[in-house]
């Protein structure tokens, strides 16, 4: 049996190691899908979908884990057909891990049965405290796996980061809208 | 000749439902526009076009109110073709009822008349307010037609709504952006 | 209970009547989807969602046929989703007419149970010979229910199908790729 | 007064200078719309709207004519939207020339004037016939202005033509849709 | 070192699999993509792209080959940057093998070297044959791994392909473009 | 040699035209991209790229400078894309200028040169200040050229953008999401 789990890795983190570790324990496969696939270069997404597909298998793989998919998805911006728009991507699957009450009420209305993970000291690791840090010059690599530091270092990820973060105040340069 | 207006109608309220009442006495045809039909499960779209397509139906068909047209119009995030979209998915009108001042304006530019409707009652009748009172768990029936909270009681739609409003500070699941 | 009919109807020919009157007798309300709703002004699509969306109402109007939805479903070329998408975008169903064989896949593979339309003398009425019969400048108002006649009279939609069936083999115009 | 035109210029020949210097005497400003933008190695479009660009843009300038704007025009696949769309991202205009019907049809239903261009030597000039020779390894740099051919030399533009045409009967490598 | 291959495997047949094995022990990794991600239900691509994943990741998991990764690759429609997609959703890769004329030079034009795969008695294997086989009732197994022939019965593929490519040439329904 | 350049240009004002003088003088050729071409009508984005490209062939004409072209660019929602998008839609380039720190990042990823150009008199001339008095009704034609204000009264700008600003706090209008 398959089980299904979404998030944005941005990036995969100790917590979310730690909750694919148990979950490839107590299922015969899981599904990560990979959420937000079509966006990079944001405050909120630094990281493209290959990146982060890198960034999970290399970590998974050397801690011998092999019983999982990655599965890249877009946002389609339709809620309504998002479930059957990763149902058609992705392997089948039985059973659906989510936290955010959004992605289990979508997967609830299509008959699925959804559960909370358990995500590991939630407040310590999270992927909104590794990319502060990382902006700040402090030390983001002890809240992620070795495996994703070293991806990051690989496409200059935190200078990536730091860039678009950057604003200036003074100069007002109008040329893109910020997506 | 026919009318046209367009709402978003999340959900249809005792407001719309004068204001529509009034235009469909004045006028051969109104045609009801859905808009953001492309949108759900949202806190400001809460509804399906489907399910809102059923509100609107359900509640005219029960006063005698058959002059109508309903037509889910989505948003195709190009204000300078808008009005050319909706004339493709719509029957052909002459006159328009529009509020919102970017939808007058559009209109305008196209070359129609536009007028603004008469909204009844609307501090106290509002979408927002509806929706406000969902999620807190108060009186919300009282300010829409019996057919549209039957409906609504049909797709479990205050619970739909409580689940998307859910955020949970303490736990950060990164799923899925929030749109 | 809701039963879903889609098809083109470019345009609503005598054979689509009978086939939505015998469905409306026996049926609460019936769904009629106009398909492909995002195209027109090519050959086998000539008319517009809008104009097709009158030419129906207008139709069963005037028989006094009350118990319908009209609703236009794009195509999101996406097959998987494409049941998910009317699902939105219409009231709710729990029966399906459909003839064509892709469309018919398309909903078991949902759960719906699906029926094929009998469709009247489908030899003699078809939407492409109508169409044939507009370019040739042959008698196709028969073929059509009268208020269709008028509406495509309106629109000037006899002269339209033959600019754009006009080639011009002489003359390269490179201008759009046709579609 | 400006007037528009539009074409795909795959790639710009001959044929299409005559009748833009003609348009450019006897016009203020000629809009010149590069249609299909989106499109670009294929067999009927192998050049980018930016290589289309250079190339008009060179050759114009080389003749001294300087009261044209060049517009690259995508296809929306929304035919009844489309003139709203060039209306949009293209100065405004009040004439049109447009010899395939279609264009023609869309512009008229639109409320606009439509003449159709002189096309000079239409039998010996035309993109299908570049192509062709470029494909077949023939003299095709006689049908185009020299600068057209340096643009297309520049880019390696014969050799892609050819590669885009070559099939492999025997080796049957299904890896994407040809489009 | 990881290189790139990509293609439709509707359904992944004997030839992909030598082809994938030859490539999997000379590279470090190697990354299939499954092209033409977003389509399904057709003759061409009668399985979802995440049919296709779980044939491949079954196959390959059983001849106890672990150093890929899988990548569904959605078309853009932009041919000009369609590999500038695949490298935001793939891992990095350094080299191509790719059979098409297109997608060879669309990688070449960015830079890429690429190289033609070895197919394996490709008058034999090929998809084209292995869907004629399903759709004429002939055997169409022994084309195919074993693990593929599991997963198509699963998803009752035999009957999909042949529903869709039912034509039934007396009735004529024009409920959705086939697409 | 050419040199990119990309802003939103809303409107095109004296800090833009000083910079593209100083540009066009050290350049054999600047392309100019009217950044975010699909958007129109709001606040931030009130005028199409059609009247953006009016804006600014006029003043450059008046000053004549010629050794521009004017290419819209719409934003394609795929950062990581879109300086393919850009180089498939514009003529080639191989200097960028740009301010804004995330396109900066995009083009240096993808190998650019870039360079942040001079902004002139920043505090004085920006497209946030210009638009500020259009709506407060003070004096802004002192800050662009006369040509572009032409353009504006030519197009009712300034009551298109105090019309899409105005907001009805007492009426609730809910037509139409703001976008």
């Amino acid at each position: 049996m398959r089980a299904f789990i979404i998030g944005r890795f941005q990036p995969f983190h100790l917590g979310h190691l730690k909750m694919v570790e148990d979950l490839a324990k107590i299922h015969d496969y899981i599904i990560i899908g990979i959420g937000s696939a079509q966006e990079s270069h944001t405050l909120e997404n630094p990281f493209t979908a290959g990146e982060r597909h890198l960034m999970i298998s290399n970590t998974l793989e050397n801690r011998k884990i092999y019983n999982y998919y990655l599965v890249p998805i877009e946002d389609i911006h339709r809620n309504a057909v998002w479930v059957a728009h990763i149902e058609a991507i992705s392997p089948p699957f039985h059973k659906v891990y989510a936290g955010n009450p959004l992605t289990k009420r979508l997967f609830e209305e299509r008959g699925y049965k959804v559960e909370t993970p358990q995500l590991y000291e939630r407040k310590k690791y999270s992927g909104r405290e590794v990319r502060r840090r990382m902006i700040a010059g402090e030390n983001w690599e002890e809240l992620v796996p070795e495996e994703v530091a070293n991806v990051i270092k690989e496409i200059d990820g935190v200078q990536r980061i730091r860039e678009i973060a950057k604003s200036d105040e003074e100069i007002e340069y109008e040329e893109k809208s910020s997506e």
